[in-house]
């Protein structure tokens, strides 16, 4: 079981747990649940709380399901996503009757169910005529209702163990967490082993995830769920509530981390995959190819070594190339504003100043109708994570000054703009086009004029596109482009966003060729993004293994005998001053096939081993 | 006279006044005294503390006069700087009188003396055998003394025009100042030709300077000078007095600026260096040219247009060759540190830190035994001056790692770095070595073997240079090097500056050769010094008519008419694809003759004019 509301159904999760960070997990997985030494155990008795929850579900599921005998049941019709219909019946047939009606195999393999877009439980009888379709793991929002459910079961173990207090447990974008309230104790990892087996037993009695729905008159519909003694109050199996996250820095809660998957097969997969993204974790290949490293004496700000910072102006150099080849021009900017320029742009008014964040976000303001660019160096203050999460970055940031009626254009060369340079790197990308929110300021027409436009330079492009409705930006629509690396993981790196309210509030205007005055719209444009943490995607989805044209090390040379040292040191040197990352290897300790050895595992792009014939 | 203590010398000062900044000097002038109307007339009576001060000088000059006289006068011997003795007597000849009797013109044209290397008026008796030197106007401190002197003339004409309170008058760059406290009234340029009028009186009244010493027990010698009814504690004829600096800003100071010369042609001459170098000023030509701007929403720091940026970047881009072709490898470092960086390397103890002041000054530090550099950027909180005071700034900033052994020869190559890179820019440079100061870390030995191997490097790079003994850093001899502009006017940007202290403090060592764990020497070193001011530099010094490598405007393409405006565009673009800065002039409005002359005023490099003949 384990997979929410299927009593009969057995989706059983195989889960790895971690405690407070993921980068701990490996520790943990090394020394293995078996290694370490329980020191906790299952409480007994229980915490008196579980009874006393327990008592309060009994009482609100008999009334609930009191109502639930009342509804009448009639024959309503279930619409497939292939246009097939089928015959149920209302307030009895369930998404998994329906699954199964179409074979085992499907109904096995489904995690959760979509009705009229709405995730919903496989058990929860249906209400209504309505649209069905049933999720596997392989989707997203699945995954996310799997992890939401093993985070019961964590929860429920942690209950039984510590007997603390349970604040919030959602599922994250690789597994979940629960956090819990332990007013003297803490959580160490050689209490795994006993939350481990106390989940194994969970699933092992294939406890059901009953629902029960309480309602009263001008308040919202609770939902509780129950798996086993675990009653939680929950939006349901997609879990969005937030109520708790504020407080998960707070000192006394303690975060356990886990993941889990269907099947045995896909938690070694993704062990192995967790390997192999450690194998090119970039600070691991940075500080073993001598490109960068961090210090505490500037955490969140990279040193770049002399071969890293080869890296970083290459790709600078690069990008600089490719903006002058299609007619954007560079402008060199403050990096600290007076308060005033960020009250006319409307960030004042948008985020927090205070002491411990002296300077605001940084953006390159320019009034001309055209294109310019600058690399415009950041600020950010939040959780540090290597290259990915830094204090300090530079980014490409372009601001393309357009008329309303050039958007389709200039975003048809931002796609291409991108496609060009993003296939140079070997990255594949989604694409995402974001409309016009709730809350927006400006004309109705021109939004939808815009989007018009976006939607069909995205057509135009040819790659396939969707749509996020209602998430723009209150000042304009969007395209948010996610890039996938060689590992398959996604990164978002570039924006393509529409501004009509900066150009209103620096009062900028252009000359129409009918010589009316006109407004112009700001389009905000990033290629790289912080070059900093594109440093960081590239190292990992090279593997350390880079291209000629950006290495770091592009010729090693090796005399095949020290009688040809000088020469060898002569053809370093003069593919040095050719512009060429050469080295040479004169060491008088090796010999020439260690030295070849040494240089491949250096992964310099080519070795030449030079010296005359018979030597 | 109005050359200090010289009863019957004329060498009248020509001057020009300025009110409180020399920028609006040159309004002054072109409105001219004659054109203001005075508002402000001398004091009648004068001042009543004027007759007090006099009284109480007239007492102390007598006594002072009646010990001078107790002097036992006796034959001496001055030694002349080409070896030639002349005879003299104490307390009776003085520097006038051996200048006279070597001829009337030496004596015409003398400002004023030296004794024994120390500054000495030049009616002052000398006391004995002594070397004397005859300091002539273009000598640096010859000018200061009178600038000096001018500004008592200055003084003495504002007390008896306002009556108020002097301060401080110190001869500075160009000329000379005096603040004076106003209680309730402000200095207007509409007085200068009141103030002009009372010090041409003064000057033709001739009115010497006279001298007294003031000599209590256990304090040092007061000096007090005497030029008309003006009398000033002053330490004598090259004041380097500080007090009253500090109050330099108080709102309720008044400074007057002014110039002088020993006669109207050096006045004339300096006239017209002024207009050459405002027709030169980098602000002006960086917004005639649209390069760069300033901007009061981020003072102190500069805007670059896209031609600036392009300038800005080819002058990185050439420095950063440089670097590279000389073993140079660039570093990436972050910008802010914390503050036990700084307390490690003894910043912490040389720099006040406080609020207004929230970052240390920005060093890069690296430890390898190499030559390693960076563009660190850098913040300063100062009187901010177009691009020549700036808030932020780039320098390029290099790290050089050696043995004490090779300190001469890096030394020498740091200096044919510099040859190299200033010829190009067309600069002539002149070279100080900076020696151990009294207060000074670190062995004696090395400091005198250090010191002989700058010293040597000097002699042997050929040019004449000048040592500035005791000058140097506590931590290690240096090298100032003053560039010469176009309009030869001198700008420090470069310094060679030996640290034996930070190697200490950051632990670092070397293996030499046989083995031993040694101490390296850092050298610090900079070539464009900071790049922002070095722009400023440049473009003065090439008035805005740039080399072709560095130009912003390289060429530009003029049709011979509109039937080859396609084919012009095309030359421009096959130009600015073969990476330069191109552009065309298609303007209907313009004839071919028009666009020719619009783009020699641009300064453009080559204009190619383009089409077929006889169109």
């Amino acid at each position: 079981m384990i997979k929410i509301s299927r009593s009969n159904q057995i989706l059983i999760p195989t889960f790895r747990l971690a405690y407070s960070t993921l980068a701990k997990m490996k520790k943990n997985k090394q020394s293995g649940p078996a290694g370490d030494k329980a020191s906790a155990k299952e409480l007994n008795p229980p915490p008196p709380y579980i009874q006393e929850r327990l008592n309060l579900w009994n009482k609100l599921k008999s009334q609930y399901d009191a109502e639930l005998n009342s509804k009448p049941e009639k024959p309503i019709k279930v619409t497939l996503p292939d246009g097939k219909i089928v015959e149920a019946i209302a307030w009895k047939t369930t998404a998994y009757d329906i699954a199964r009606g179409i074979s085992q195999g499907l109904a096995d393999n489904a995690v959760i169910s979509k009705v009229n877009s709405i995730l919903w439980d496989l058990d929860r009888p249906l209400e209504d005529d309505c649209k069905l379709e049933l999720l596997k793991f392989d989707d997203p929002e699945a995954q996310a209702v799997f992890w939401h459910s093993t985070a019961h079961i964590l929860g429920e173990a942690m209950e039984r163990v510590y007997g603390g207090c349970l604040c919030y447990g959602p599922p994250i974008e690789s597994g979940f967490y629960y956090d819990m309230y332990l007013d003297d104790k803490g959580v160490s990892q050689s209490d795994f082993p006993a939350l481990e087996s106390v989940m194994k037993s969970i699933v092992k009695d294939k406890q059901p995830f009953e629902r029960l729905e309480i309602k009263k008159i001008d308040t919202p519909t609770t939902t509780v769920y129950r798996c086993g003694p675990l009653i939680d109050l929950c939006r349901g199996p997609h879990s969005s509530s937030t109520y708790w996250e504020g407080k998960a820095d707070a000192e006394s809660l303690q975060r356990i981390y886990g993941i889990s998957f269907p099947d045995t097969k896909q938690l070694k997969e993704w062990q192995q995959f967790q390997e192999e993204a450690a194998k090119r974790d970039h600070r691991k290949i940075g500080r073993e190819q001598e490109l960068f490293f961090f210090h505490e004496l500037s955490p969140g700000s990279c040193f770049f070594q002399p071969r890293g910072a080869h890296l970083y102006n290459t790709l600078i150099n690069f990008i600089k190339k490719q903006y002058r080849k299609r007619g954007f021009q560079e402008v060199v900017t403050p990096n600290i504003f007076n308060a005033k320029l960020w009250q006319t742009s409307g960030h004042w008014a948008h985020y927090a100043f205070n002491i411990r964040q002296p300077y605001p976000l940084m953006e390159r303001i320019t009034v001309e109708v055209s294109r310019l660019w600058s690399f415009a160096q950041k600020r950010t203050v939040r959780a540090l994570t290597g290259l990915t999460r830094v204090r300090r970055f530079q980014q490409d940031d372009a601001h393309i000054f357009c008329a309303p009626e050039q958007i389709k254009q200039e975003i048809s060369s931002c796609l291409d703009f991108l496609q060009n340079v993003y296939s140079i790197f070997g990255f594949t990308f989604n694409l995402v086009l974001s409309t016009r929110p709730e809350k927006f300021l400006g004309d109705i027409e021109m939004w939808n004029d815009a989007e018009k436009a976006l939607a069909d330079s995205l057509t135009d492009f040819g790659q396939p596109w969707k749509l996020n409705p209602g998430d723009g930006a209150f000042y304009g629509p969007k395209i948010d482009i996610t890039i996938q690396d060689a590992l398959r993981r996604l990164h978002q790196c570039a924006t393509i966003q529409l501004d009509f309210q900066l150009p209103i509030r620096f009062n900028l205007s252009y000359v129409s060729e009918s010589g009316d005055k006109k407004r112009p719209v700001i389009i905000h444009r990033a290629i790289l993004g912080s070059v900093e943490r594109m440093i960081a995607i590239l190292t990992e989805s090279y593997a350390g293994k880079w291209p000629f044209w950006l290495s770091p090390r592009q010729v090693m040379v090796i005399p095949v005998g020290p009688t040809y040292d000088e020469y060898a040191d002569n053809v370093k040197e003069k593919l040095f001053e050719a512009g060429f990352m050469s080295e040479v290897d004169t060491d008088a300790g090796d010999t020439m096939n260690k030295k070849i050895r040494n240089a491949q595992l250096a992964q310099f792009n080519f070795i030449l081993v030079v010296g005359g014939e018979g030597t």
